[in-house]
């Protein structure tokens, strides 16, 4: 096995061969602070400490100690995949490297990785908790065992920290390719005709194959992706669909089942879409995340409503009590949604991204980085318990944020999407760079005329609406750069400023382009308005109607019951907004007026009776940031708050504009 | 061990030894007709040799005959708790011959208790499932294990059999005594201090202590209700409130965690608080019932809104998409309300129980008796695939009814509630008989002078409203006779028509009381409104906000797809009701006017468009029962309906009397 790199790539989780946009790497964009920067820093600083410190008492990083030496099956601990939590880990240590070059982290990262080296078998085979004398034999609980699912975070850890660190001598790429080569002579032609209950194989094998041009990854990646939906997993409580074994990818209409396999499977299958030119299995993906956003996805870009098979509910099943919207579920959205973006240049999928990261996978980790949510539920009842700082949580819908769970995917999930997140925020193609994400960041790339170009971007986002876009290399012939308007901006306002003029104008949503001979020094400013706004749901959204959220700008509100007190009962069940009220600012947060409901009577519940307190006063009260949520002890919470029986308010239609851009 | 019968008991699931009421058994009540006549028909033609057949081909039945030999532990099959579905069974045989002295009947029941018997083992111990050399030691797995449980519906079989029959030389009796004391002997004083993970051998050994004046039985009832929240149960994912051991039952104020094991573990308590005179205990159990059904019950008194942990929620999280509503729950429900009912004579917990048999145990047995619903949804978003006649479901939320499950408890539960329902029909206390449930029935039984009462009850309900009472024996001084008005029975109109007069007036909710020195011939007629009406929920229950359900009489209604073809669209999820629509009957149906919503765009779905087509034609379309849904192939299904944006409507205030009554 020679070791074959094609071209340096950019140092970023997905490189596609081809579509629309392509990624700029952490070499290209770098987050320099802002609402994320400051993340990336508690997640280098704690979370990633947090996490190998946890991985070490668990146990689940001496499992390959133990496999390296003869302590299995017997002191074996963690659950069937805690192996994959030691390579997210790696993961986030090699993209934290590429960011940080910090030597305390490259020392950590080589010692993992060569007690995981150690537990490899001689064929290739790595895990910890199969294949040994008193373990299940190898591959003989797909449904399961996650074998291939830790086999391709492995892999994918492999290809981070080659895509990082190109040609490092510490051995981890070996070691995937070792683990992959295994996987395809096993499943490939002749082999078993099985996939992996928990996808995550496909994703992993198709980046090594961006990676190493080798094709039977590509291959073998194809493999497993066309073999869902034939039923070669057993039918389960849940039935098929769990695993996306119900239906072919290319035939199925939306995602469904466990919402983390869902997003991976589609991710990976987008991805052997682009690689393999299959336009029709890109298109039936295309389709199938159009349905889930519309249909399937939680205000927050959240997803998954079932807590029994951590699942998507069917269409418009969106209980915001019962969200389980797992952590990771939105990152496998944002895996997902990246590599459609990637492929069709549609910025509705960087409008989503958006939203699931500010209000998914902010919400997880507590400002420390140490705690984290599992599930992101929408609407807490009562209030929670305060979790154990030491302790291992049992329960992944704990109602406060825990420093670790029995299944602990999110942390290292979280962990790596923040210290590879500077990928995500700035794409380019022939003719310029998209600026998709905003955040106080340098951009600097080269075109495909072979001409550097760079610019810095200064913002308060979302604190405040204004990003200014400052060129600092790039003159000779016009080239285009590119804004995102979200969605939800109406009303944003574009101005560039070039040393021969200045230029003001209302843009839709969308991409906005500005093609100019920049110089450095040239401005592009956008002013996105930040105005508090009504949202409503769509009416087929039973588990919501008759409610309303409060969003301002890419974040979503919620109330929460430690802001009610003493201005409100206090009871967030009784509470509904006031007729045709507007949500308005006062001292750095957002407040809306709402009335009491009731009151009720505590007899049968279904006996008509409608509670509008009739001329009760309305009272202002401050709503919180999602994201920021159950960080001043135990609360309830809800983010749809009734509508009173008035008609629904609304923001006034006509948004205007900040101060100084009128 | 002698067998000390204390009084020759009625033939009925629960005799307390006080109370306000006390039941009258088969002995004294027969229903001889109608809705529930039918389904105890069927049940003893069909539904009875159906779960037999299962359980021998399911291999749960061989399990004892295995045990009796040397087949265990590798031939075993079943779930750890499959011994209870036979002795489920065996109840459930009890009750039915002791209606019909079937004698095919009373032969499967000996040959049933004669292969049980050989299992048990020399000191009482029985259970398939645990103690032999390869099996789990006795009591080792009291979470999960079920083995008390198993021991309390074998209890509960010979409590049912000796009441049924007297002295019968079965056997089953001694059987259950041996494990009953056993039991005692073990988890007694100096034994374990723990419970069972499932609820239930509590309300048997109170049973089995009622049935032969053995106080152990009561004290060791005692001693596990009381030993419930102290947590001698593991920490799970869902909390120590899934069994009930979070919280001492007389701290509790509602109940929580698995809906079955609440309520078993509440009735057990109950009889409990009734034998030992604890009135602390009791009032604490009517303070959970009273805001459970106010917060925690279904329109159709289903209980249970949790698939994972098939739990309660927090007060008010009711889903109807996601009502898991489990059979079981709702029979277990109707123990625990029996119970209080004849403890406090309080006639809302006969109207609960006249809800929940109409729409959760009516509901779950297909019209042949052979298929059940094992969760009971109240809104189903997607047709379901019709189980194979012969095959297991692994899936308890089934859409469809399915014949047999993986876990089944339900089928053997609705056949020992249906066999036993007569029941459940009317009570006596010193100075008259209470008539609770209607259905055509006679019945006979001594009051507190010793005289003989008897009457019979013609009705065609709840298809009519009109029941009479016509007194066959009983002249001599003043009784009572009492009936029950529902809570939903707006305008009832009571007739006593005796030889020397003819009365008639309007009569409020509760029991309204007849004291007369009937003779035969008198009658006393009641006229129970049955127009549809519409229900509105409580503004606090957040998932059904905006909706309205139709019900007639006890009976919950539903709109059903099947119904709706090529009358409206067939979209349930696109319908509303029409402002202002009153439901009304046509062709033995009701029907209501609904309207289109929409249109709808297919995008982001918290946009704020609200759906009201302006202008759109009504179209009136028939509902369904609820308890008859999903008989006519794959379907979708609602019980709660968007009510358009118009106000809610409402039926007429002023219900008018049915004809001849005016």
């Amino acid at each position: 096995m020679t070791m074959q790199i094609t071209t340096p790539a950019p140092q970023a989780p997905a490189v596609p061969g081809r579509g629309r946009f392509r990624p700029l790497g952490q070499n290209e964009v770098r987050i320099t602070g802002g609402f994320w920067g400051e993340r990336q820093a508690v997640n280098g600083r704690n979370t990633l400490a947090h996490i190998e410190a946890r991985l070490e008492s668990e146990g689940w990083l001496p499992n390959f100690d133990l496999a390296a030496g003869d302590g299995l099956p017997e002191r074996r601990r963690g659950r069937e995949f805690s192996d994959s939590e030691v390579y997210k880990y790696l993961e986030a240590l090699a993209w934290e490297i590429g960011r940080t070059d910090d030597p305390a982290l490259e020392e950590r990262f080589r010692a993992v990785v060569a007690r995981v080296g150690r537990a490899q078998e001689a064929d290739g085979y790595l895990n910890t908790h199969f294949g040994r004398p008193g373990q299940k034999p190898r591959w003989s609980d797909l449904e399961w065992g996650h074998e291939l699912y830790c086999a391709g975070h492995l892999i994918q850890a492999a290809v981070a920290r080659e895509r990082t660190r190109p040609g490092s001598d510490d051995g981890l790429l070996a070691i995937a390719r070792s683990a992959a080569d295994l996987v395809c002579d096993e499943f490939g032609p002749g082999g078993h005709v099985k996939i992996c209950g928990h996808a995550e194989i496909e994703v992993a094998l198709a980046e090594l194959f961006r990676l190493t041009g080798e094709r039977r990854y590509i291959d073998q990646a194809r493999v497993f992706v066309e073999r869902h939906g034939r039923g070669t997993l057993r039918d389960i409580e849940w039935g098929r669909k769990y695993f996306q074994d119900d239906i072919a990818v290319r035939d199925a209409d939306v995602l469904r089942g466990h919402a983390v396999r869902a997003n991976y499977l589609a991710a990976g299958a987008t991805d052997v879409a682009v690689e393999t030119h299959d336009a029709a299995l890109l298109k039936a993906l295309r389709r199938q995340w159009d349905r889930t956003a519309a249909r399937r996805t939680y205000i927050t870009g959240g997803q998954g409503s079932h807590h029994q098979d951590e699942a998507f509910g069917e269409d418009w099943e969106l209980p915001p009590d019962r969200a389980y919207s797992e952590t990771c579920a939105g990152i496998g959205s944002i895996m997902f949604t990246w590599r459609l973006l990637l492929a069709s240049g549609d910025s509705r999928h960087a409008d989503l991204i958006e939203r699931t990261l500010y209000n998914v996978v902010a919400t997880s980790p507590a400002p420390d980085g140490r705690a984290f949510y599992y599930a992101n539920t929408l609407h807490q009842r009562v209030p929670g318990t305060p979790a154990d700082a030491h302790a291992t949580s049992p329960r992944a819908s704990s109602s406060l944020r825990a420093p670790w769970f029995e299944v602990s995917c999110c942390p290292p999930n979280v962990a790596r999407t923040l210290a590879s997140l500077d990928a995500y925020v700035a794409t380019k193609d022939d003719d310029g760079v998209q600026l998709l994400q905003y955040a106080p960041s340098i951009v600097r790339t080269t075109l495909s005329d072979g001409r550097t170009v760079a610019f810095d971007v200064a913002t308060d986002y979302p604190a405040d609406g204004r990003v200014t876009i400052t060129i600092t290399e790039g003159a000779g012939a016009p080239w285009t750069l590119s804004a995102r308007v979200p969605d939800w901006a109406d009303g944003a306002v574009l101005r560039v400023v070039t040393a021969d003029s200045t230029q003001q104008r209302q843009v839709p949503s969308g991409l906005v382009e500005v093609r100019h001979g920049f110089r450095p020094g040239d401005l592009v400013e956008l002013e996105l308005p930040m105005k508090p706004r009504v949202s409503s749901p769509d009416d087929r959204i039973d588990a919501i109607r008759g409610c309303v959220a409060i969003e301002r700008g890419p974040e979503v509100l919620a109330l929460e019951s430690v802001d009610l007190e003493p201005t409100a009962s206090g009871d967030i069940a009784r509470i509904a907004v006031a007729p045709g009220a507007v949500p308005f600012e006062r001292d750095g947060r957002v407040w809306i007026a709402v009335v009491p409901l009731g009151p009720f009577d505590d007899g049968w519940p279904y006996t008509g009776s409608r509670a509008d307190a009739p001329g009760a006063a309305s009272v202002d009260v401050p709503l919180v940031r999602y994201h920021d949520w159950a960080q001043r002890g135990p609360s309830t919470m809800r983010v749809w708050i009734p509508a009173s029986s008035d008609s629904a308010p609304r923001a006034d239609a006509g948004l205007p504009l900040g101060d100084g851009w009128t």
